[in-house]
């Protein structure tokens, strides 16, 4: 699937027609003074297309959601934006009335810096639980960042920067691609490294599809696309390309109160629009679907602490649902995740966490392997319940890797299920453990 | 409550007519050679009434569940006993047919060597998982203990040695009672530091009534009472005992496969014969209660890297399930233990993982608040999904003593329900991580 699409740099501006700007301006009210702003990391960035986008979103289900969430779905339901503002260092969540008066402020800035209609803003915060936005560094942050704008490659690294928080490194990517006989482009950008385990969905409702609990940082995406796609389509792919990626990782298990995933597509690389099932839908979908599984997995990479990552692979089982609840149940487990930090195959634990998870399972139908990742020489460690004759060093080796894949076939059926996952290092502990020197560590 | 039971030394030994022996006998196969057994942890104990006894049970829902499990689940329906034979460092769990046939042959060797009739001995293990058990050093083992019984607290002690394993100490306690004019006692054993959150029924199978996924050590628990309780009675006792103590807590999450409350009730105080729901019944019903809940929290507080002890009391939940549902998801949040570590009181996790819970919650009616154990007196730091003004440093102070309780009222309806949770700290990141120059390490 890689080598089908041509990488290219510039992530969110690689597509026509978008510009980004960003700024430092002190949301968290470090207390910096006028003229000493340099070096600070910045906190507050627009993503814009030239012409009006058809727009989708994807939105986490918890029911503790902050207003730029709430702000979002409402929006997004129209079908059409141009400008996403966005800040890192305040979720803007349990802010009550003046959180959404503030989001709405937020946008309706936006709106007005560039010179737009009302409703054509979406909005997006991640940082602190619980404190009130600083509406007067955003309010100069908003005009500073409108007055920024550019398309440069540069302009795209700016935006990556204001939207991290506890990443270590910038996470961003875009491909092109022949749509229609044009050459259309998708690129992204995300943040997130621990409270991770989203569960989106378009209207923040818990589908009743979704294993209820199973899901679970902030996670923040925001894809940029020249293709031309109507709103019903784009959200329907958008659908599909998260339910394959932001929604199967998982850092920590803890879902968010901020998790949004928004895609503007601006049409100006001139395809028709498509239908949904056609064949440029097919080719829009693989790109979407490539550039989202990207991202999701650098997030997974670059997770609090994290050593290991495991692509946790279950098959075999009765439904999609039980796939989907042995996957969450090992990819969640701290035993099975702190084996993982310490390089021991450890599938006594790995079975433990498949016969507690919610899915029905049979033990002495149980296989348990590792497998380089994409490879398909599985090393059994268990097959139908039992211990094969691998010895503990090749299970050792198989899982010393920094990467690897874990498969568990149920032998029950034909559900399959991945999870994305990550190890438990003491470096996870150590770094959300806080600092209660400082009321900061207040918030997720 | 606690102020109604009189504390006895000598544990499962404290009520009339019980022995105990128990040995070292190399479970691990740590290789010591004859005669340097010596300084060596007891790793098989035998707990024996003198006359037959009626007997309950309530075991691991994991859906992979060991042979002395099945074993147990199977002859505990028979509502007789007079032995039970534990050890440690093996959990004969993942052992196919040869590990039910060795588990048979335990509960039999206890039998030939007590001189008792078949089916009278129980089983229980604890250790790895995937391991054939030893059985030449387990026939030995059983053979010594059982020439080695005794009825002093030392024996007592033994018993306790017997069954830890990652426990750093033993944990044990007995109570006296009036009951029915006559003098009746309760005496308790019980092991387990990490994979914590049991979840047992009394036939290993998930009652409707559970929530799904939401149960999750090995723990073992020996009870004797010289109290006279019929079989159905002592079941449904146990069952209410262990729903509001074992049933309640949690270290890492994680359920095992060997998870096993055992009650033997010999009828040696004398008493008669009670009913269900009769005032004797809610005697014996209070002190079973008392001595489970006390065993519970010894489990939490040796929990494997502890360093504080929270209880999760969530209130105004519109059913007992979503109750559950939402102390769960806190007790069990990465994010909440890591804050509990660092002595932050970080209500923004808090209120996350009860958003991201199954249960129904509205952001706006959420109180969260501290106080000390068993105080009244809470320090609210959310209202109504808003933060009170009650300053940084005096939540710090509330959740700065080795144990607090956590109370979140969702004013919903009027359910609730309770959680004894832990910490999660480096400490438990650092021990569970493994060590792989050692196959011991494999298995819960």
């Amino acid at each position: 699937m890689k080598n089908k699409f041509k990488e290219l740099s510039g992530s969110i501006l690689a597509p026509a027609g978008f510009m980004a700007g960003a700024v430092f301006c002190d949301i968290k009210r470090l207390g910096t003074g006028k003229g000493s702003n340099k070096g600070r990391k910045r906190d507050l960035a627009l993503i814009v297309s030239e012409t009006p986008a058809t727009v989708a979103g994807m939105f986490t289900t918890n029911q503790v959601c902050a207003a730029p969430v709430k702000v979002c779905v409402e929006r997004v339901k129209k079908g059409v934006a141009q400008v996403v503002v966005v800040n890192s260092g305040n979720a803007n969540a349990c802010t009550g009335k003046q959180g959404l008066a503030d989001a709405r402020e937020m946008a309706a800035l936006a709106e007005h810096a560039l010179n737009l209609s009302p409703g054509r803003a979406l909005v997006a915060s991640t940082g602190r639980i619980g404190v009130a936005m600083p509406m007067d560094n955003v309010r100069a942050g908003i005009t500073a960042a409108a007055a920024g704008l550019g398309s440069t490659p540069d302009c795209a690294d700016h935006a990556v920067e204001a939207i991290m928080t506890s990443d270590t490194r910038p996470k961003q990517i875009a491909v092109e691609f022949k749509l229609g006989g044009r050459t259309a482009r998708i690129g992204g950008i995300c943040k997130g490294a621990g409270m991770i385990q989203p569960g989106m969905s378009a209207t923040g409702k818990r589908p009743a599809a979704l294993p209820n609990g199973g899901l679970h940082a902030t996670m923040l995406g925001f894809i940029t696309t020249d293709a031309a796609v109507n709103a019903k389509v784009l959200q329907a792919t958008l659908n599909e390309a998260v339910a394959n990626s932001f929604n199967r990782i998982t850092v920590d298990g803890d879902m968010s109160t901020n998790d949004t995933v928004l895609v503007l597509a601006n049409g100006l690389a001139g395809n028709e629009k498509f239908k949904l099932r056609s064949a440029e839908c097919e080719i829009f979908q693989a790109a979407l679907n490539h550039v989202c599984l990207e991202l999701a997995k650098k997030i997974v990479r670059d997770g609090e602490g994290v050593h290991r990552v495991v692509t946790v692979r279950v098959n075999g089982a009765k439904t999609i649902r039980d796939a989907d609840a042995a996957a969450r149940a090992v990819a969640n487990s701290p035993l099975v995740k702190t084996s993982w930090h310490g390089g021991d195959p450890n599938w006594g634990r790995i079975i433990d966490a498949v016969g507690y998870s919610p899915a029905t399972v049979v033990e002495e139908k149980i296989d348990i392997g590792y497998s380089a990742p994409g490879s398909g020489k599985i090393l059994w460690s268990l097959k139908r319940g039992q211990p094969t004759k691998a010895t503990f060093k090749e299970l050792c080796a198989a899982v010393a890797p920094k990467e690897f894949e874990l498969h568990i076939h149920l032998n029950l059926g034909k559900a399959a299920a991945v999870m994305y996952a990550a190890d438990l290092t003491e470096e996870y502990v150590d770094f959300n453990k806080g600092d209660v020197t400082d009321a900061s560590s207040l918030g997720g």
